[in-house]
């Protein structure tokens, strides 16, 4: 077998990256569960017919069959393809389970996600999002809109990471402004300003002419408000001196106001009202948010969502949601490539137990059994070779302590390889500094 | 939208059960870290040949297409496939990250993998697995495969969940025996052994006639052999008595000898001898494990394995291993079928915070912060209908606890809403019952 090579867009930790990754979760889950998010997985596929439903082919999605399967027989596994993302999946979900579900519904999903892009910088074809999301029957109360920022702003606090700022925009503010101003077509406006950091204002305002019939005032207002920004309700004032009247308008800055006035209450600093933000053309319907990594900035958002109305919805029954959703990959890449995280060791192991010669691996092993039922990881070393050799084998994974289970009724001895320290210690009371216990990621 | 439905074999747990999942996945993730395995993860896709490499075109394995390819181009997109174990992508990355791991490499890994097969009880298309593996350069030592069961055995019984029993045989002891009674494709007489029970004593040897040339002793005796199972080395007499000498099956019985002795000595009960287990085609060269939970026999094994020379070469090097994988989507299918788990509420809160009048609010807010800021899980009541309604929602959910801000100057209040008590509590400090902290599964 020739030697394997890495795949573009599907990136693989190594395991002391993996141990990075796993605390990053441990760390957002406890936050999220923390606000009283319920976990929930969904499988990975989805029927075609419900990933394209928004109409956007442009998505790249992941189709499966099975290589066993008649690729004429209408099995029904033709019809299906990988997620590529949480929100569609979890509003399918709701659909499907609203019978047994309590509203409104709460929950948090951390998963895998799979997209057929041109893998680039920051972009994968598989990566984790970790996604809260609360849905209510019939109407969803706004101040939900205010609490998602506070939850991903306390979870991403809680890691050693450069801190963010999540900016925040209301899509009926776009809306209602185009239309104030004349503008018929919402989408095609929002796309246009969307690539405002791509092409710059000359260019927004060119393709707002071609793409949205705007005149040379309609595509200036529309850019003066995509300028707006500030930390705190005074973006309200930037509006209204644009002169603009519209009665969506008016609801969407109302909804933005108290979006940011709450985060500038309980987390200072976090969130700003940015008025170019647009989120694409998906399934948002009010607030949207976006999320800068200080420092990091050029790399787009590692935190997005939004408001969702119409994603949920069968027969007269609407299920409206408001979601956000952290980019665990995007954010570990950049990260990753900058150096940014490391962790103290390569493996969970606290202790290595030497074997002084294969005959006495029994009473190397009742050490171990001994450390790991106070809850201290350890090994035992893999072979009775020289004790230098077994402490290089502890080096080179970083494990902090290697044990010497006595000879002859002598006491066991415990060595800090780091320091040189070596002490008489009994198995059944030892106990490592309580920072030795777990790989520390800083 | 129509309402969806499910798809067979796609298995989705409510938020309660993901739940007891998680719980079950943290519980056997800190075991492996307390044996010092490492953590891993690998993408979820590997290219087809490396998937069908042994030859196994039975195994049904699902390709993905990107939607928006060229189905004609060779974009390599098409040749990718979803794993249907850990066991051949840790081959894998082993290979392709030879020069950068150290040896021994002892990793865990738990992940989705995909299969498609046709669903039935017990079985499932898309399912977890938890897999410990330990591989090294060249050669690896035996008293590796004697530690697979005493991580899962410690793994399981930190669950709530009846015992289990870990069946374990060798491929040496089978391939020697059948060559030391003078028949020649040790391959088909497994196969036709694998059988015995679905078609039984009988049908076995008919199998073993027609397919590996058996002749009617021949057949006795490797159903003899099968017939085998002693929870000590006792085994290896029985083995003995059967009169047939060659030296890789005399390899083997010691292998197996040290397996169950090594697990009596630490585990008593967990492991048997049984030489019946053959664990299919795979690629297994020595010991294999298979594992009954018992009172679930029928439903075959939870948790299989074995050590494996050949899965991981490149040129001369070689890399063998041994492994154990939880099949942890079977086992919770198994328990949540037969009602065996539970979890004592179906989210995370522990308190819900009331909330008097909408113009209230921030100060429940400030509550749950409060509270938050402890550990504790909190959440704020969604709506300001009568507290009547506020406790039902907590009633629903099982959120054992209603906290009532105090309303002009008046101390806040927190009620027990399961005994119905209720006293003066200050957010700052009122802490819950260790119990109630968390939801308990049992």
């Amino acid at each position: 077998m020739s030697k394997p090579t890495p795949i573009s867009g599907f990136p693989e930790w190594t395991p002391a990256q993996r141990m990075i990754e796993q605390f990053v979760l441990d760390r957002i889950r406890s936050t999220f569960e923390v606000y009283g998010f319920a976990p929930l997985e969904t499988r990975a596929v989805e029927p075609l017919d419900q990933l394209l439903r928004k109409g956007e082919t442009s998505k790249e999605v992941y189709v499966i069959r099975r290589l066993q399967g008649d690729p004429e027989g209408p099995t029904g596994d033709d019809a299906l393809g990988l997620h590529f993302d949480l929100t569609v999946p979890f509003a399918r979900y709701v659909l499907e389970n609203a019978g047994r579900l309590s509203f409104p519904f709460r929950r948090y999903q951390i998963q895998k996600v799979w997209r057929g892009e041109r893998p680039q910088e920051g972009r994968y074809r598989e990566f984790v999002q970790a996604d809260i999301d609360i849905v209510d029957r019939d109407d969803l109360a706004t101040h939900h809109e205010a609490e998602m920022p506070l939850v991903v702003g306390d979870a991403l606090r809680s890691l050693p990471i450069p801190p963010v700022r999540v900016q925040v925009n209301n899509r009926k503010i776009c809306e209602g402004f185009y239309r104030g101003v004349g503008l018929t077509d919402p989408e095609a406006v929002l796309r246009a300003v969307d690539k405002l950091d791509k092409i710059g204002p000359a260019g927004v305002a060119q393709l707002l002419a071609d793409s949205a019939g705007a005149s040379e005032g309609q595509a200036k207002a529309c850019l003066a408000l995509a300028e707006i920004s500030a930390p705190d309700a005074s973006f309200a004032d930037a509006v209204r001196a644009l002169g603009v009247n519209d009665p969506l308008l008016d609801e969407g800055v109302e909804e933005l106001v108290r979006v940011v006035e709450t985060a500038a209450a309980y987390a200072p600093g976090l969130c700003v009202a940015d008025l170019r933000i647009a989120r694409g053309l998906d399934y948002y319907t009010g607030t949207v948010y976006e999320t800068q990594l200080l420092g990091y900035e050029r790399f787009g958002s590692i935190c997005s969502g939004g408001r969702y109305d119409n994603l949920a919805s069968a027969g007269s029954v609407r299920f409206p949601g408001v979601g956000i959703s952290i980019g665990v990959t995007r954010l570990l890449g950049l990260l990753f490539g900058a150096g940014a995280l490391s962790v103290s060791r390569e493996v969970p192991t606290c202790v290595l137990v030497a074997v002084a010669n294969e005959e006495l691996r029994a009473a190397s092993d009742s050490v171990a059994v001994a450390l790991r039922s106070r809850g201290i990881p350890t090994e035992v070393s893999p072979s009775a070779a020289k004790f230098g050799k077994q402490i290089r084998y502890a080096q080179r994974r970083g494990i902090p302590y290697v044990w010497f289970p006595g000879v002859g009724g002598a006491p066991d001895e415990v060595k800090d390889i780091r320091s040189g320290e070596q002490m008489a210690a009994a198995s059944g009371e030892w106990t490592p500094p309580r920072a030795d216990l777990r790989p520390l990621v800083s």
